[in-house]
């Protein structure tokens, strides 16, 4: 597996969940660059649901985003420099009707994000845990939109700032199911994942 | 912008959703890093709810693949010699209940499949338009799962192959909304597409 994971492209090795970000703002190029490699995503008849809304630490919407946070990420996630909330569009305008890839294709262009951020030194960490209902109010987006996830981007920090818990998560090995369990040749060989696994 | 998108990764820069493959098959070290890419991508609570079915063109399964898409998508897609179905785990096994970053989460894992094939020289180019109910059937995919896209994968080919209708569709400059029109500062300054947009 080594050799193959040695032909991944790096900023795919490199990428990682960080916990502990440095106070260093992201600089409004990298931000741009970052988001221009989120614009040019893929999506279904081209309808590019994707929408972000983003706030540094000092700028109207940061305290907001925090608050939205479930407390475990918000514990972690006050250190990072920059939060971006993801937004999808649920209305395929052009049918009528629900977008079956509205999530997909945001999730298309947030690894896309993720991605640039990582190729430009930057750390890019996307949570689920947090209130997406009162993100939609409180940021009063029109129906038809859903939230996505909230991502915490930023430099790496000191380690040391992290609880010993947090440490712990931050340095555990990153693990994944096996290519066996996730990639089959010409038909289903897969099965349910299982608590805990 | 030009500026800009010259700092984009190349890969986002040169993926691109093609229509005419070449006959030459995909190595199979060059799918094993392209499925292992997509192995490593993040997800909510490490759930890693996708899942590849793949099929070479003389494999058991690609006719059934083939076979699943809406005709205008056939019509090209039948020139590319490998062809991937991606499906999703529904639920969070953890919770007992639905998984709502099930789709997005595959999209994640996705778009580092599709940059990773991008990264090694061939083109990846996913399509919704298929059966995506009968695809569970056929494969005879457990309750859980969730059919996603079915991805061309391959080098390209000569664009003589394509009709005219195609050829124009493969050569059209790539359009996507403005910077603005997705990423807001601080709060919602977005709006809804409109019809045709």
């Amino acid at each position: 597996m080594k050799n193959i994971n040695s032909s991944v492209d790096r900023n795919i090795i490199n990428r990682k969940s960080l916990l502990a970000f440095s106070s260093k703002p992201v600089e409004k190029v990298k931000l741009e660059i970052i988001f221009e490699a989120a614009r040019w995503a893929p999506s279904s008849f081209n309808a590019q649901p994707w929408r972000y809304i983003y706030a540094g630490k000092d700028d109207k919407g940061y305290q907001l985003l925090l608050s939205l946070l479930f407390d475990s990420n918000k514990e972690w996630a006050k250190t990072a420099p920059m939060l971006i909330l993801s937004i999808t569009e649920m209305i395929d305008i052009k049918k009528n009707r629900i977008n079956r890839f509205a999530f997909h294709d945001l999730g298309l262009s947030t690894a896309n994000l993720i991605l640039q951020a990582t190729s430009l030194g930057l750390f890019a960490h996307p949570m689920g845990g947090f209130n997406e209902s009162l993100a939609i109010e409180i940021f009063q987006i029109p129906n038809g939109f859903k939230a996505g996830a909230i991502i915490a981007l930023g430099y790496p920090g000191n380690p040391s700032i992290l609880s010993e818990d947090l440490l712990k998560r931050q340095t555990a090995p990153r693990v994944r199911k096996n290519l066996e369990e996730i990639a089959f040749k010409g038909g289903w060989k897969g099965k349910r994942s299982e608590p805990g696994s």
